[in-house]
């Protein structure tokens, strides 16, 4: 799930070297933006010539959900269609530990998931001319804390107050283009379908990033307004015949992060010290949570979610490691930087601001082996624990509040204080249990990366053992809404005084924690930044429209096809069937059939195409998009990749990276078959 | 613990390459085997010219235990000094979950370790001829079994069936020398004394493979004969008198394992195949003892060493991963295997017997991505599950005993029963909950490494999950020593009839795990050692008496001297103090003293040299070893290298590597002053 891709054979591989040395995005390659579609190239590829109605209804039917995925929007009444997997938390929640596929029909039973928001892009503007002025003549940290202030002066002024919109500002290019994304903002969203666990994650962990795949990925959620759904005159029509082999089939969703802009010197550090020290940490707690559920059955419903996210993130950083040590790849990418320089050094004016960006950037990769590691511990904190997030936010926000908006920490500018104060006050339940397990595994680990004679180590622990101390700061209170909020409305003072262990804590180390970031900003991401905005402003110039940015969690369209591939000589199927899942369920976990998919066999064709694969280009955060065909219905709901799309943070190759999807045709039939859910499916069909 | 050591900096490194391009050993490297030493080179780098008495004095005092650990002969009446965490089990057996430090001084309570035995070298016999003689013509699995056939034979006619005596036949070179190792067997070793755990690991996993250091980690063992101490005539001269900075040292132990005659292609695959596998894996099994440790304090203790056991490889295998990843290492042994093809290139003779060899193992390495992972995960199976291999020996041996003793495998071949026997019946107690997780975690790996659709996964997992398979073999009544001994008593037929669930398992997959290993040794470990051997054989022609063999956990001498070395630019003295020990204690785990320790405090001068580090070139299984002076006087125990010394298995570098001990001045005192063991102290100072 939260498909990441990746190349594939090495065999491919070759054939591809002459366009990367080129810079350019290779076949169905790409994550283009709503403001650039590349329709020549998309007609070309397709023989579908996109127009403005085709865009502007796909751009007003998405949306980003601000857990991290995509939805599409499919009906005129707000609901919503994203992947079960991005309600999990939700439903957990609302259906309390019990019957775990929220099966309600009725419309005053549909509930709100606490936190959650979905957002609908309205327009894009470009405001690099700004950006680019705030920022003249600064370097480093001073360079870092330009940009951000401007960023956020840019935001304030598109929305204003306004809290049915969000204004964000965002890079592109890595620094070639600064724009603002502005979306109609929904802050009730509510639960209206999600199935049972066991089917959503058929084949859990081990079929995870694999294809032929058995998986009921899908959700429904609805848009409300003022506690009535939200009128949505436009939206994706429905289409219920399955998608045919070889058609065309576009994305449209928010992919997260990719880093396909990297330098060879950023990659070599992605890949001997960023990503190890990632994947060291993320196995050893995944043998921590799988031992939790273990040790204690009543605990496997709160556990499996953490679980499957941490499970998911294992995969793809050994994707990721993998293409990083592929030497094929890395000497694509070195072929690519190298015709770059020489296209740059050849031309006077690019060689004068972008000619030393490659070894600037290089040089803070000396940097960056020294502070990343703090960096990482102290900065970024426990991975997974929500209530240390909280207790950040609320020390320091409470601390930035009193500063002039110019002097604080970006990020906690007047623009974004709203939004934190909507996670603080608007949070789920957190599990004490999961969060002691956090707290305990981040202290080990931040003693074993910067060592247990560092200063810093011995500050964070006090004198105390990484078991004790987490032991104690899992008594917090911040699980308790009613103190965040009092925390949050009493500001410094009220931080300061507190006794909770956690925001104690987190008071105590802050200083450190600032420190070990403000000395990475001033020695690797802002002369990072800076050149690497030299290198887009040559690549652009170069380049032009040839070219896609590195994914922001933004809009995007991804063309393609619906197509299976070739797997060590053996053609892979581009479509699954509910007969298939049936032949697969043997009952033993993770392959377990639902009572009610076992009750309606009989009912549902066996044939129908159940999951498929498309050439889209998509990574993490497209969880949920919706698949169009040429005509702008939806046909499918992307909810992964298969294992060679893994690794592609850092590159894409049409012969195997491939989008794993829903149909839309299995999907009518389950509700109507599986689940009884005619009010749903009529609705889905505009019946 | 468990040393092993490594290649360090890469500015070090340069000035080793021209040596290591000759591929001669270079100062103070090299585990020299009792009938080779090195006596001139010895003499140059130290000054000491050991004679034939030191010599045999040594060999005949050192003694290997069949845990893993070296310890030496220390009295004349059978006393053994090795290091504590050598003993854990064992002092957790007799303990009984009580009071966990050891310190009987009566006689009559030296209690016995189960299944622990020691062995004394006595001859060592070349059998090269012999068995080359046997393989001569074969190849693939023909091969191996030929070989291992005729060095089962050689151990036979050796020892034969007198039970005081063990014969192993160990390749060394790689195949370039077969020798038969005759020991004096002690099958009766009862433990003497051991400190609490507290103060025998202190520092735990941070400060292991750290120096500067403060554990007590040592133990007393005794070799008992008839229910009598041992009389032992010659033994190891105790020294009370601290080491002094520079003076030569020689270590005396069995260190377990190295690689370094690896050709490239071998290392390149243990880079990118090997210790990724087998790290990821540790990883995860750490975080799983981590959190069943947390999830009940009573548990703590058994999980301890079970714990400190995986987070010891987890540090071997992130030092061997980060040496294998280093650019200037890999560009080292490239030289030095270039320079030696060069040499077998312009010798007819030996080009004709080795000059194909090389390409010969880097075309097996290709088999091995294909063949390993089931090797790996069928044949070697559940890492730390000692019932797991109780099952597989009862099994297999019930099997293989119905066949001739020339058409079985070959490690059950008659000369090799005896020893199986014994563990089968003599074994300490074994803990359900571990191997438990050991089951599950083995088979969750098994399915992920080979994947959910491969026919032996569903072989293996019959139906079930591997959660549900691990329990249900964690009811095995194989933790019943009688059981143990019926079934082994009862051979085939009582194996084939037994319903205990881990034995019909074990039964149930062994032929999946024979082929497994039938497939690997065809096309990998059978080419690959008869490759090796040419090697070995032109290497020994070119290089002779330049060169030592690749650790074999057999008896070896190391030389160096006393001394720090130099981290980041500061120098790191070569001792720590019983001061250091107190002013680290903070009383947080792993930093505790024991009650003992803080109530004598004041008694111990603060001064007495406590940890010290030498050059000597040290690896696992060397624990334990006895460090002694150029007067053959022990001065102190090997328990660790340092951290450069951490992949070690592949290289060794003057500069940074260091094996890590405790000052017999430091046994004495503490044994006099904090345990109140004057009786002990005396026997050791021959009082």
């Amino acid at each position: 799930m939260v498909v990441q891709r990746s190349f594939s054979s090495l065999a491919a591989f070759g054939a591809a070297l002459l366009l990367a040395a080129r810079g350019e995005a290779r076949a169905d390659e790409g994550m283009w933006t709503f403001d650039a579609p590349p329709i020549d190239r998309i007609a070309a590829a397709t023989g579908a010539r996109l127009d403005a109605a085709w865009l502007d209804a796909a751009r007003a039917s998405a949306v980003r959900l601000t857990n991290g995925c995509s939805g599409g929007i499919v009906s005129g009444q707000g609901l919503v269609m994203t992947n079960a997997h991005c309600v999990a938390d939700c439903v957990q929640t609302l259906s309390g530990g019990g019957e775990d596929a929220y099966l309600t029909d009725a419309r005053d039973r549909e509930e709100r998931c606490a936190g959650l928001q979905a957002e609908a892009l309205l327009t894009i503007t470009d405001v690099t001319d700004q950006v680019r002025a705030s920022v003249q003549g600064k370097d480093g940290e001073a360079y870092v804390r330009a940009r951000e202030g401007a960023l956020a002066l840019a935001e304030l002024a598109a929305c204003g107050q306004d809290r049915t919109l969000r204004c964000q500002a965002v890079s592109f290019f890595r620094g070639g283009q600064y724009k603002v994304y502005k979306y109609r903002r929904y802050n009730d969203v509510r639960l209206v379908f999600a199935p049972e666990a066991a089917v959503a994650a058929f084949g859990g962990d081990p079929d995870n990033f694999n294809f032929p795949r058995f998986a009921f990925d899908v959700a429904f959620l609805r848009l409300y307004v003022d506690e009535a759904p939200a009128a949505t005159p436009v939206f994706l029509p429905w289409r219920s015949t399955p998608p045919a082999e070889g058609e065309a089939s576009f994305v449209v969703g928010n992919p997260g992060s990719t880093e396909r802009q990297l330098t060879v010197a950023q990659l070599e550090t992605q890949r001997d010290l960023v990503q190890p020290l990632a994947q060291a940490q993320r196995l050893e707690l995944r043998g921590r949570l799988l031992q939790f559920r273990a040790d204690d059955p009543d605990r496997a419903r709160g556990a499996a979610q953490a679980l499957a996210w941490v499970e998911n993130g294992v995969k793809i950083g050994r994707g990721r490691m993998a293409l990083l040590n592929d030497r094929a790849f890395m000497a694509g990418k070195r072929a690519e930087e190298d015709a770059l320089k020489a296209r740059v050094a050849a031309d006077p004016a690019l060689a004068a601001t972008a000619g030393v960006a490659w070894d600037r950037i290089a040089d803070a990769q000396d940097a960056a082996r020294d502070l990343y590691p703090a960096y990482r511990q102290l900065e970024n904190g426990p991975g997974g624990s929500d209530l240390f997030y909280d207790a950040r936010l609320l020390v320091r926000a409470a601390l930035e509040r009193d500063k002039p908006d110019a002097e604080r920490l970006p990020e906690y500018g007047d623009a974004r204080l709203p939004r934190i104060e909507r996670r603080l006050l608007d949070a789920p339940p957190r599990d004490l249990a999961l969060e002691r397990i956090y707290l305990e595994h981040w202290l080990l680990k931040t003693r074993e990366a910067l060592g247990v004679d560092d200063p810093r180590v011995k500050a964070l622990l006090g004198g105390d053992s990484p078991e004790n101390l987490a032991r104690a700061l899992a008594e917090t209170r911040l699980v308790d809404p009613a103190f965040r909020a009092e925390l949050w409305a009493g500001g410094r003072a009220a931080v300061e005084a507190s006794d909770d262990p956690l925001v104690a804590f987190v008071l105590r180390i802050d200083g450190m924690a600032r420190a070990a970031r403000a000395a990475y900003e001033a020695k690797v991401s802002g002369p990072v930044d800076a050149a690497a905005e030299a290198i887009a402003g040559a690549r652009l110039a170069l380049l032009g429209d040839q070219i896609y940015p590195d994914a922001t969690f933004t809009l995007r369209l991804s063309y393609g096809r619906v197509a299976g591939w070739r797997e060590r000589g053996r053609a892979v199927e581009p479509f699954t069937t509910f007969a298939g899942f049936y032949a697969r369920a043997s009952g033993a976990p993770p392959f377990v059939a639902p009572p009610r998919w076992l009750e309606a066999r009989k009912a549902l064709a066996p044939d129908t195409p159940f999951d498929f694969v498309t050439t889209n280009d998509i990574v993490g955060g497209n969880s949920g998009s919706p698949v169009l065909d040429r005509r702008g219905r939806v046909m499918g709901a992307i909810f992964d990749g298969n294992s060679h799309a893994i690794g592609g943070a850092y590159g894409y190759d049409a012969t195997a990276n491939r989008a794993v999807a829903l149909t839309t045709a299995a999907i009518g039939e389950a509700l109507s078959k599986v689940y009884g859910r005619a009010g749903l499916a009529d609705e889905l069909m505009g019946r």
